[in-house]
């Protein structure tokens, strides 16, 4: 195998990888998603690799340039992913060297694609969490101004949907509002639960350099470094905790479109259903007199 | 069907219940469990009651010795479930009134079966958070023994079970105790976002009485009242968001319980487990020189 | 520790076990429901190893008298589970052997607990599942006469709740027939993948005693030994099997009720349900002239 | 909106559809993958209809040209996909009535969308389940040839990860083929018991064309049609029995994986990996003396 090969696990076997193995282990199909998190992750790892010496200031403004230029490629769809290059990591890197030399390989001095995708997933997730909080709010937003334009609106109240007590349609669309709150909140926890900074663990044992997590974590909005480098590069509890905050999200929209459904039915008659978007931003029905 | 039919649906039909619907539809078999957390409200919502004048001095009394008694008898297993009363609020309800007579039935005043079980569920998974949170941090303690302990033991850190780099077996525990602190945090989250009162939200549209909901919260240890009546009896995801919390947990206990399985492997031979249990609330090992 | 200690794990450990842990690793609490599926198998067992002459014609008669009689008392509820023996097969063991001294011991000759559990809980689904599919044939019976009594009631039918086209009462009975059509083939296909069986694979390597397993499998209904005594004990997929298959059966099963429920409202008003049982063995509406 | 606006609601709304709701609703950017079964489906409707008389030889003819045409341009990448025509039908449709003229339009006489898309995602699934089938048939024979090699190589059996008794590398081996020999049978069972047409059930009553549902099933390789057309279009249960079936054997491939990651370890030392790929089709292992 020569010297320039650029399949990863090349220095471990005797043989050429098979291409299938190659595209089977391959991630770059779906974590490019991830490729801003990682050009922002890189540049405060520059900054800070900077800040202790071990880049000078060339270097530094070398790489930044050369990253922002990456994230140009991609923002305008001209960027050449490469399946043999695996991973959104090892492409933004080889693209790196390949831009502004051996400045790049210093890059990842102290940093391990352990911490580095520990990294990128959160803040890749925590922008999405905002965006969905973004989202919430608006919603909520909408239901607050159609329950009261129709708070007088008496609807009847169901029990097993048999017919119980009357309430308001602003009533109901206020116990909409309630179930969303919860919603944000439990989102708005796991964000700030999972918002410290795993840069610095390294493959799982931390490294020698004397890197500044601390000034990473400030660089990139982190509250404060992971206190324990295994932990940091080896639980991903986060995850799941985010998706269990948006199914129960997503069984509540699905519980309210249901309603929809029903109220818009023949024998319901309750709602008239417009052309407009009927959700978001605005919720907008109208009420058969 | 006479009048003085226990059945809860005899109302509705003019024939009598069919012995298997009775019970397939009864829930005693299992929400028995909630009994001492539905005395706990009953006897919150009469101490409210007599507060807004609706029970009286005596009523009040002889309702609280009478739950009092029942409370005794089921912690005694001397208390007769009845299928026939299909749940836990009705068993009660009728012993209670068997006791004391009318004023059992005068405790049911502004409160439905709805935002009954919606604040027993509470007030049961509240306490149950408490004691697995405990149990957490028992474990924790635990684990920051042993990690001082051994802080100077090496041990081989692994990536995808091949050696990397060692670490200390200290190390390694307090990854495990960095998880187990977000499981309590999740936990902890959990009970404080669903420490709200459903009582007053009856069947779903609230009473015509007067009720003090902040009083009773208050009596509860609720922080406040549940803010809409639909959404109180209606939205169970509170419960939803703790079996997430717990699975989650379950999955890092398990993590670690492969891990003791895979270090007292003859091949490995890292630990040796003593008979003593081995997890809590100390944690023990003895380590291979 | 005595040697008569009753306790499984003894043998391991220095000191005693600790009473949380044997309450925590006991199964006997769930398990004892293998009970009679236990006894069936021992007692196949038994006759296979009488009839390769490791029992002879008095131990196998005290054995199948023992296991008479223990059947009886569980039946009657009097016999006494023990939290200390762990799980049924422990519980009937001992008391086998307390009843007919040493032939009961000699019973376990070729077997252990692994291919026995493994035995118990196919011999118990096997069972569970015939029981699923009487009911289902039941249902599907009730179903056909109430289709064809129907068979001109006009009722809409929906896309999405809204009204699409007309259809017959009768119809929609059959697309119900049909599901359940498809539930019952998963079940008995379930049933059929998993009637092998796995008494001979021992721990995991089979034994060195010459088990007539053929004659094993005859006595207990199983098409054939497990081909792979590893495979035998190790894997519970068809358990697995069954859990997807009874979730679609009941995921069906809300669908018809969530249909009885909507048809039940004031609003639709299509069928006004009975007293009597609603579904099991026949269902039977009044509709809505 | 004009008449020939080619949005799908257009007919229900007064005002145009926001953007938002159109890219929401729209299927095609997933459902696309179903456009060499859609065709396969139209050919034999169009077939069927002219066998019934309701297309000339001519309109046939045009028709199957059309969609020939139309499966090169998928083929080759060259068809333009439309999110405003919603899903992979409307897309295909009206690419055919833009090549072929009216007869386009005449193809969907006696069909909805519904029996349409339940039809695709039956044909869809079969074929994947064949694929799925005959890869594990390659990978079974890959563990025959191994297991034969490998009959007399002596491996330790584990319980609880503990060494228990000696088995042969080749009866592991044996486990793990008969492991996916219910794995296929499984999803052999899935597919006999969905090849049913749905075609015919129109919206979800039939249509009132005599169509020769028949001569459909036969032309597209299906057992029989739907019995039920209701069922028909409104049950994918079969879809999820396909979801468990490849479930339980994705947790057998996870089973061996993590024995081979485990087999791997420094510590065990049984099996190094060659660089060739190492399951499909042929598994080959290096075993340590």
């Amino acid at each position: 195998m020569s010297k320039d090969d650029s399949r990863m696990w090349g220095g471990r076997f005797s043989e050429p990888t098979d291409e299938f193995v190659q595209s089977f282990t391959a991630s770059i199909t779906f974590d490019r998603r991830l490729a801003r998190a990682d050009i922002e992750g890189s540049n405060a790892h520059a900054m800070m690799l900077e800040r202790i010496g071990v880049l000078n200031a060339d270097e530094l403004s070398a790489i930044q340039n050369g990253l922002q230029q990456i994230r140009d490629e991609i923002a305008e769809d001209r960027f050449e992913w490469s399946v043999a290059l695996e991973d959104v990591h090892m492409n933004i890197e080889a693209r790196l060297t390949a831009l502004i030399g051996d400045a790049g390989k210093k890059l990842h001095t102290g940093r391990s694609r352990n911490d580095q995708i520990a990294t990128d997933i959160r803040l890749y997730l925590r922008e999405q969490i905002t965006s969905c909080c973004h989202g919430i709010r608006h919603f909520q937003a909408g239901l607050l101004d159609l329950a009261e334009r129709e708070a007088d609106t008496i609807l009847p109240g169901f029990t097993h949907l048999q017919v119980a007590q009357p309430v308001s349609f602003g009533h109901h669309m206020m116990a909409w509002f309630e179930m969303l709150e919860r919603d944000h909140g439990r989102l708005a926890d796991c964000s700030r639960r999972m918002n410290q900074l795993p840069l610095g663990a390294a493959a799982l044992a931390g490294t020698s350099y004397p890197l500044d997590r601390e000034y990473s974590a400030e660089l990139l909005g982190f509250d404060q470094p992971c206190r324990n480098s295994i932990d940091a590069v080896s639980d991903r509890d986060f995850a799941i905790e985010f998706c269990a905050a948006a199914s129960i999200c997503m069984v509540h929209l699905s519980r309210m479109a249901e309603e929809l459904v029903l109220w818009s039915s023949a024998q319901f008659d309750f709602i008239r259903l417009p052309c407009r978007a009927p959700v978001l931003p605005r919720p907008d029905f109208s009420f058969v007199a």
